[in-house]
Parts: structure tokens; C-alpha cells; sequence
């Protein structure tokens, strides 16, 4: 492709996993969470019974810790057939609080290009999942002061973006994102004519998968987000 | 007091409670909750564990339902000493589902206000708890249309509106808030120097009450939504 930033004045940043370590303690959470019930499954039907639950509630729930302990909650259940210890469902709540209170531990390179780019740019923080908890891992970060803006969405799609970038009175053209999720991070914004850099982490929660093949080749992938000042 | 409106451009409203009813809904099910487990205390003392775990468990989850289903579910392995049915559990779930998905009922007058208002200033919803939940409140509630801007608080508090007032460019003495919580809706913005008026609904959630003799005098408090319409 083509790469042509020079009109790019706006810098959206995702953060789960793009500035900081987060889909890892969902799946050390999911490990331990297998373990409670081991006498009842096996690892990997409890994984897929528990994604399942997930999905199912993800209408209801949206994204972040406390839907996802409400459903390891009711996935134990189902799992244990009503049969699992009231203290496995203690040990669940305890899984959550862990998550919660878990220190931020940031990328590699991700303060280098928060502190290069902001000379030049307006950076925009942009993440989806509780309100709270990404304002608390953001405070802990230490990087709230590289970022103009912070918005919590409730999803990531085309017509979200669209909306923000138009409150905000930022030119589509104008606009680069930056994220680790193909399905949430890039492609929306590539089809609404802004443009958007792929940094994909080692781990990415099935519901972000996308088929690589099938997708536009109008972004531009990096394997370490500090490779982005070479073009900006 | 002295009220003298004629510099506000922007109207503010909370949500829950100032547009729709919500308080009752988490008073029922704080009432099927004390039914379930009815065989280990009384209900009284049953609201008051349940309160106390509210509070203590607030920093982590925030507000909204999901963190109220939490808290519930913790509050019954305590008040059972971990002797409660895993049904019981189950249960709790569901009425945290049936708070999501009830309906949305205004409260009287709303509509009219909202319309009237509309014509002649920019209106902002301004709402703490669940981003998710509110944002499908306000779907379900038919009065997205009236809003300029949306806006889920974690908090509701003078650094907040601070914030956000500064963010959206509105200088404080054109900002009006309307809402039903005298801590939440009225108190922190007569504080920065914004105008405020308050909305009693008939029920307060504790974690929201003030004392009401020991505040300034300096908003204005009616006792129907319509009544505003006399001032504006």
C-alpha cells in the first residue's frame, strides 16, 4: 500500500493491549478459573462453555471484568450442573477483585512514542470496556498527561468512530488509529476513510479474531508500536 | 434566593431518577434479594449488609448494575456464612438480568420539558453507572433526539463537571444542571459557580443522601420537572 500520513494531524490510541498488558490476565483469569472446576470438565470445554457464556451476555454486559465475572459465574453453574461449592463462586469474585486491582504493566516503547508523538499531534485515547476500570488503569499508567482526549465507547465499530471524530470536530482524513485489534482498531476506521495501524499483540480474545485474509490491505501493520515513528 | 437564569445557554439533566424511574427498581430488587434469603436474617439487617458491601466493594466496581449484582451475590455467602443454596445464586443473577432488561419509565413531564427546552438551549445528558446500561437506557427512552451530548460519568463529582464543562467549552456561568440528587446534581455545581436545580424524586439511595440543612441556599428546588418550564 501506499502510505501517505502527511495530513494526519489527530492520533487515536487504543489501550488494552496496545499501550499495556490486559488479554493476558483474561487468560492466566480463565486458567485458574478452569482449575476451580476441573472435577467437572476439561480445560478446553470449560474455555469454550465459558466463551460462550460470554457471547451470550455480551449484549447485556458489554465489555470488562464485571460482565466477565458474572458469566465465569453462571458458566460454573452450567458447567457443575448447580452442583459447584458455594466457595468456588467466592474464589471467582476473588479472580475478578485480583483483575481489578492487578498493576498496569506497559509495552515496551509505548512512553518513547507517547512522548515522541505528542510534540506534533493531538493523541486521543480510545478504548472500549467498564467506564472505571479503564479510567483506574489509566491513572496507574502514569500516561494520562500525553493524551488531549480519553473515550470510553461501549463498542468499536464504524458508526461509534463516526460519531466521536464528528464531536470532536476531527476530519476523517486527518485521523490515524493505532491498536491491536484488526476487528476493532483498524478496520472500522479504514471504512470510514481514516487510516489505522495494526500492531497486533502476541494474544488476541477470539472475539476480536478476524480472517487476515479477507481484509482490505489499506493500513499498515508494525510488529512493535515503536516502528511507527519511522513514518510520523 | 435570587434567580436569575439569563445567561444560561446549556441545560444539563441527569438521568436516572430526573428523566426516568430507577431508584424504585433497585428498591424491588433489594426486596426479592432480602426474600431469598429471608431464613438467615432479617430483612433490615439484610439491607444493611447488603449497603455496607455496596460501599466497600464502590472503588472497584463503580456503579451500575453489574457492580450491584456483585455485591449482591458477595453480601449473600456473608449473610449465610456460606451456607446459601448455589441456586440462590443463580437467582441473584437473574434479577440483575431483569434490571437490565426492564423497561424504561419517564417520569411525568419529561417528554414536554425536553421539547420546549430544546428549542431555545443545548441540552447534555449527564449520567454515572454502567456505560452500556445507560446508553440503552436512553435508546429505550425514545429522547436520544433532544440531546446534544451524551456523557457517562464514573463519577458525579465538581472535578468531573470541571472537566467535562472545559472539554465541551462552556463557560461556567451559562451552565445549568438539572437533576434529583442534591449531592450528585446540585451541590457540585453550585461549587464550580454553575447554576443548579434540584428534583427531589421520592426515593434517595443512602449513598446519596445530604444532610439538606447544612447545604448553601443557592439553587433553585421544584418539585415536578414541568415546573422549570416557569423559569426558563
Amino acid at each position: 500500500m501506499e502510505i501517505d500520513y502527511s495530513n494526519i494531524k489527530v492520533i487515536g490510541f487504543d489501550a488494552d493491549d496496545t499501550l499495556w498488558v490486559n488479554e493476558t490476565y483474561f487468560r492466566d483469569t480463565e486458567h485458574a478459573f478452569a482449575k476451580l472446576l476441573t472435577e467437572y470438565e476439561t480445560e478446553n470445554k470449560i474455555d469454550q462453555e465459558l466463551f460462550k457464556k460470554e457471547m451470550e451476555n455480551l449484549p447485556l454486559y458489554g465489555y470488562g471484568v464485571k460482565g466477565f465475572v458474572l458469566s465465569m459465574i453462571e458458566s460454573a453453574m452450567d458447567i457443575s450442573n448447580g452442583k459447584c461449592d458455594i466457595k468456588t463462586i467466592s474464589e471467582i469474585l476473588e479472580l475478578g477483585k485480583r483483575m481489578i486491582n492487578h498493576r498496569v504493566e506497559l509495552l515496551e516503547g509505548v512512553e518513547e512514542v507517547l512522548a515522541s508523538l505528542s510534540d506534533n499531534y493531538r493523541l486521543l485515547l480510545l478504548t472500549k470496556g467498564d467506564l472505571l476500570d479503564q479510567e483506574r488503569k489509566l491513572e496507574k499508567s502514569g500516561l494520562e498527561a500525553y493524551f488531549n482526549h480519553v473515550e470510553v465507547l461501549s463498542e468499536k465499530k464504524e458508526a461509534n468512530y463516526a460519531r466521536l471524530l464528528d464531536h470532536l470536530q476531527i476530519p476523517v482524513e486527518e485521523f490515524l488509529m493505532i491498536g491491536n485489534s484488526l476487528k476493532s482498531d483498524v478496520l472500522p476506521l479504514v471504512n470510514i476513510g481514516a487510516q489505522a495501524v495494526h500492531v497486533p499483540f502476541h494474544t488476541t480474545w477470539q472475539h476480536e479474531l478476524v480472517d487476515e485474509d479477507n481484509v482490505t490491505d489499506n493500513y499498515l501493520k508494525i510488529h512493535e508500536i515503536k516502528n511507527i515513528l519511522a513514518y510520523l
